[in-house]
Formats: structure tokens, sequence, C-alpha cells
């Protein structure tokens, strides 16, 4: 009667929503502060002032019908333009509004890219640990992903098992950093090196495969790291952003696409991603939003509470004799598990309210996910716990 | 490369955009006050001042993350709430919350629900005259498009003509009142003889048959016209709503699916619902947008500049000895062209400055579409040169 697959994925519930709600109905039973939910990837920094002040002045003082009538499909011209100036001046692009298409975020951005690449038996790849919506964002659209196992020592890129995975089916990889849920940064050895390789097969198999640059973190990046901007290091890019969390606008739906000159037919491709938007609605991003973002394109994200709430965490969690990744950009941090089942191991954590998402959710079993955008009360409050935790298992 | 279909759909210009585009062009050389554009449906009457205000006030008062965070998928379950409500007092309808899934206005609202219905092999049927993006949305999710023959004597359905077209293959029936094209509004009697058709068929082919009631029009009907709601008459329909039209909101994109519980089995409707709308990424409608709508959710539209406009353009066109069915709702008149060929007509009316929408777009030759949701003055000033194209024919 209706859809099969639909119903499936529209009432199976992801593992993270189901532990947020169980922390949700354990607070209203034994209290707020006895529950220590590490589920969320909601940005707890609040919006910034400078994005208030000109929502409400734009309100103010354009007429409403500039404001608020239809944009044409790929966003207001002046928005495309101020958002590929801003890039320019940062990354030393040569961008124009022609190569920026506004989305509703970036996960529309990326579905955006895959509807428009997708041919008849092509091939995704995704680096383990993942955002686990790929997988189905990327089958909607009938493709096929393939997953790089993780490499958990520094949660780089495996790559061996990389290249074993790419087939003349492959049409495009998808690069995440700073990544969710490993809180990790490629650094530049990486992004070139997987340039190279890419490079090389484009060459072999005699088509290109793009690379789709998942980055709404990029702002989010700690001293001592640098995001190298993906499109300077490989032609082939296509850059994914969303203001969700630089400016704490998740729920407001505002991203872009950016498409640069170098990538092979901007034309064919960039006509292919206005036929995808066109098809699964996304066509003219929300327009109040969009004139936002070009008035706040070049205003800095505060990222101080997450350096604080990311650093203290950390160093709790090494103290209790767990072993992490140290944290280097986005919101997470993604530590081994004290037994081999990561299922098991968060569920003892529940017992002592400590609610943690297990990473084989993310194509990484053994290990598990602390989102850390939370209340840094909260952190300090949970340290004692973990200690509890990892004293169980002899640590 | 790239999907060829999404390269087609991409940058197949549509003959709307087309003539638009040579409006702008033409307006240029000529000067703005000798271009009469009738061709698009951008609402003209301002943005109201309560929707400003409700935005501004929810700006400077509620905690930004609140206002900017994640809703759950569906929209905010007091949102939700509150135009269930609405709708209840309006219609007499019994919603909750659960019955209201938030969308990114009435196209994103259709294209989830085709998405969560279409199963292999599934047809879906439209009235002509139509929305000519039904097409490629319904062949997106797989499905096929079947079209009835417009009843140009009135723009209601042929009903003998639709029932040719219903095959145990029919998963739904769109239905799109007041209309556009015709600034038709399907009558009650219409509406119950689709409802008693399709309950027949619904028993004769064993399984569900779905109305799709796509309504971003619904609030624009003038003096003598109601338009029935469709869940009164007919169990299984999915109401589609956009705020585009009745609040001049079209860039937002903000609008709900609202599922009655009266739908054959509601848990897998609503759940597939849940699911296309997550792989078409359109979960969580823009959130600031959802709060106004709660809050402006009983204020009524203002439909007064239609009128004006529907009725002068109507007489207008009658001294001029054309014929059209009058102004019922939304704002368009469709009348019938004064050759067959309603592109050769439309082109010969271009000589006027006159841009016309040939009706064979929206699968009814020999009828041309004028949207009449621009200044009354441009209106007023076509009129003679109405007279002088009609009079190329004889009139």
């Amino acid at each position: 009667m209706v859809s099969e697959k639909m119903y499936e994925l529209g009432t199976k519930k992801s593992t993270i929503r189901t532990i947020f709600e169980f922390g949700r109905k354990r607070a209203a039973e034994v209290g707020e502060d006895q529950v220590f939910d590490f589920s969320l990837g909601n940005p707890n920094v609040p919006t910034p002032d400078f994005i208030r002040e000109a929502a409400v002045d734009i309100l103010q003082t354009k007429a409403p019908n500039e404001i608020h009538g239809y944009t044409v499909a790929p966003g207001h011209p002046q928005v495309r333009a101020a958002v590929a100036e801003s890039l320019n001046r940062r990354f030393g692009m040569d961008y124009e509004g022609k190569n920026v298409f506004m989305t509703a975020g970036a996960a529309a951005a990326i579905t955006i890219c895959f509807k428009a690449l997708c041919e008849t038996g092509d091939e995704f790849i995704a680096f383990a640990p993942f955002f686990p919506e790929y997988r189905c964002f990327v089958e909607s659209v009938g493709g096929k992903l393939s997953v790089v196992p993780a490499r958990t020592e520094d949660f780089q890129i495996d790559f061996a098992a990389f290249e074993r995975l790419l087939t003349p089916n492959t049409k495009a990889v998808i690069v995440n950093s700073p990544n969710n849920p490993s809180g990790a940064v490629y650094s530049e050895q990486t992004i070139a090196r997987l340039a190279e390789i890419l490079r090389q097969k484009e060459q072999a198999y005699g088509h290109p495969i793009f690379i789709i640059s998942d980055e709404p973190y990029r702002e989010i990046v700690f001293e001592g790291y640098t995001v190298p901007y993906v499109p300077k290091y490989y032609e082939d890019t296509l850059v994914c952003y969303s203001y969700s969390k630089s400016f704490s606008l998740p729920g407001e739906r505002i991203g872009y696409i950016a498409v640069p000159d170098s990538v092979a037919d901007f034309g064919a491709v960039f006509g292919a991603i206005a036929g995808a938007a066109r098809v699964l609605t996304h066509v003219n991003a929300p327009s109040l939003w969009q004139y936002v973002v070009a008035r706040c394109v070049d205003k800095p994200s505060d990222i101080s509470k997450y350096v604080e709430n990311g650093k203290l965490l950390y160093d709790g969690l090494i103290a209790a004799g767990f072993t992490c990744v140290k944290p280097q950009g986005a919101f997470y941090l993604f530590p081994k598990c004290l037994e081999e089942d990561d299922a098991a191991f968060c569920e003892r954590a529940k017992k002592y309210g400590l609610l943690l998402v297990p990473g084989a959710d993310f194509g990484c079993p053994g290990y598990f996910r602390a989102a850390y955008c939370i209340k840094t009360e909260t952190i300090r409050r949970s340290l004692p716990l973990f200690k509890k935790l990892a004293a169980e298992y002899g640590k």
C-alpha cells in the first residue's frame, strides 16, 4: 500500500534517536542531573548575536516580497556572489556566483550531489567512521556505498584498504573532515595522497572520480590543526557546506554546494545538480537565511566552548584509562570501548547515566561516540562516573 | 559522467522560465512599461505585517538555540499541534499534532507523498490543466503519470475520461483546487463524485487509492465559491499545503502534509512519509518559519488585490472577445486562444509585449495562462493591447 522501503526508513528508529529518547525518559524518572547525554550532535553554543541582528534588520528594512519571494533555483545571485567572494578571500579560489548552489544545509547538498552524479551501477566510497545517513542517501538514489575500514590509530585514511575498494564503477568518494564521529581532521598529507591516488585512477579508468567534501564542521577546528581546502588539492571536488554548526543554525536549513571551474565538465555537473535539486524539491533554499548568510559570510565562529569541552572530556577520559585520539575539530570524541562489544559497553555505561553511541553505528565497532556540545558542567560531573565505569574493567 | 536525466532536467529551460527571461531582456530594450508579464505565479501581495512582527518578536524574545536548533523530523510538536487545532476549528476535523508533518512547502509535500506511496508499477493521475512539475516529481520516484484531459467548458472533472484511466495500478489521484492554471475551484459536487468513484474502485481493486490534495491556493478563493475540504469527502486523502501563496512567503519554504486518522493504515502512511522525507532530506522544515506559522495559523489572507486584478483582467478579456471561465480562486486566468495553436498565439501576443504561457505546458493545448498577481496598473494598461491582439483575429 505504501513503499515498504520508505516505511522501514521512516519507522526504524536510529540508535542515536533511541538513546536520546531513553535519556529523556530516564531524566523524567531520576532527574535531569542524573543523565549525561552525549548522544546528539546539536550545537549548544548560542546562535551568535550578529545572526539575530542581521535577520531582524533584513526583516525591518527590506521590502517583504524581496525577502520572502521566490529566488531563482540555485539561490539569489547576490548571495551566491557573496559566498563565492568569501571563499576566494579565505582559500584563494576563483569562484563566482555561478559556482555556488545554495541548499537547505549539507544533508540536502550531499544528497543533491549523489542524485546528480549517480548512474546505474555507480559506487560511492565512505571512510569509516562515517555519518550513518550516507548509506541511506546513497542507496536512495540507486548507488552502492562501499566503506573503507577505519584506521583507528589516528582516524586518517587506510589507503591500502581504499585502493582495494576503488573500481571502474567508483563515481565519488565522500570526505568528511573535521569528522563526525571521530573528531579527527584529515591532514594535508592525507588529502594530498588521496588526490594523488584518485588522479591515477581517473587516468586508469578514463573517467572522473569526484570527491564530495562534506564539511559542516569546517570552522570548528582547534589550535594546531588546519582543514585543507580540498579543491586546492583535487580538481574534481564538490564542496558541501552548512551553516548549521558554524553559526548554530541547524533548524534553519541553509548551506551550499560549491562547484569549482576545475571539475571535469563544469556545465554537465552544475546542470545535473540543478536537475537533482529540482526533483528533490530543493530549489530556492530558504530566502531570509540566504540574505542573512550573505551578510554574515565572513563572521567568525565561536568555538571556545567546544575547545574547553573537548579538552575537559578528553583529559578526563585519559585519566580514567581510556584511549582516544585528541580532539582536533567538530564536537565529538571517539574513544575505544573497554570491551570489544561496543553495544554491551554503551549499555553498561547507561547504568551511570552515561549515554554514549556505539561505534558500530558509524561503521567502526569497538569504539563509541561522545558528543561534547553539551553543558561544560555536565561533562565535569560525568568524569567521576567514567572513572567508575572504567574501574569495572579493572582500569 | 553525471546522470543524464538530471542534466536534462536541470538544463532544459521550462517554457515559463524562457518567457520570463525574454520579458526581462525585452524590458531592458524597450522599457519596463512596454512589457506585460503574465508568466509567473509569484504572489505580489506584500507579505502581511503580522508575519514580520511574529518573526521579529520570536527572534528578539526566544532563546536562539530554541528558535534555530534542530526540531524533530516532522516538525516541532507545538507547531504541529497548532496547525492541527486550526484545521479542526476551520474544517471540523479531529487532527492532533501527530497527523501533521511540517514540510518545506507544497512541492516538497507532494514529492514526499509520491515517494512514500510509490511502489513498482504504480500510476498517479492528474487532471489537465495541471502544474507541469507533477510529471517530473512523479517520474523521479519511479511512478507513471496519467493525465485526464481537461473539461474545458468549466474546468471541473471529465469523469468519463477519468474512469477510463483508473487501473488496478492507480496509487493516487492529484487534486489541485483552486487550480493552477485554470483558476477554477472544484465544486462540492465534483469532489463528492470523485470520492464516490474512488471508493468504488478501492472496493473493486481491493486496495486504497489516495487523493493527494495539493492546495497552496486554498485561501485564495473568491466570493460565491468555497473550497470543499477534501478529507471530509474522502477518507484516503493526504492534504499538502504551503504558506507560500496565502502569506506571500514562497521563498521561505514552509507548509505541511496532513494525514487524517481516516486513511487506510495511518501508521503505514505516516511512517512511509517520514521515510520519504528522510531520504529526500526534507526532515525538519525551516524552524523559525515553523514558529511563525504556529503564531499566525489563524490569520486571514489578504486576497482583495487578487479579486480586483482577476475581475479587471477577466472583464477586459471578455470585452476584447475572449472566452474564459470566471476567476474563482488562485491568481490565474486560463482563456481560450484565438487560434488553435497556442504556441503561435502566445508568440503573436509577444509583439504587443503580452507575455502569456501556452496551455500545452499544462496539458491543455489551445488555451493560455495569464497570472494576474502583478500590478493592477499593468493589467489596466494591457487591456487595449489584448483588444488589438484580438482584432488581428477579427474580434
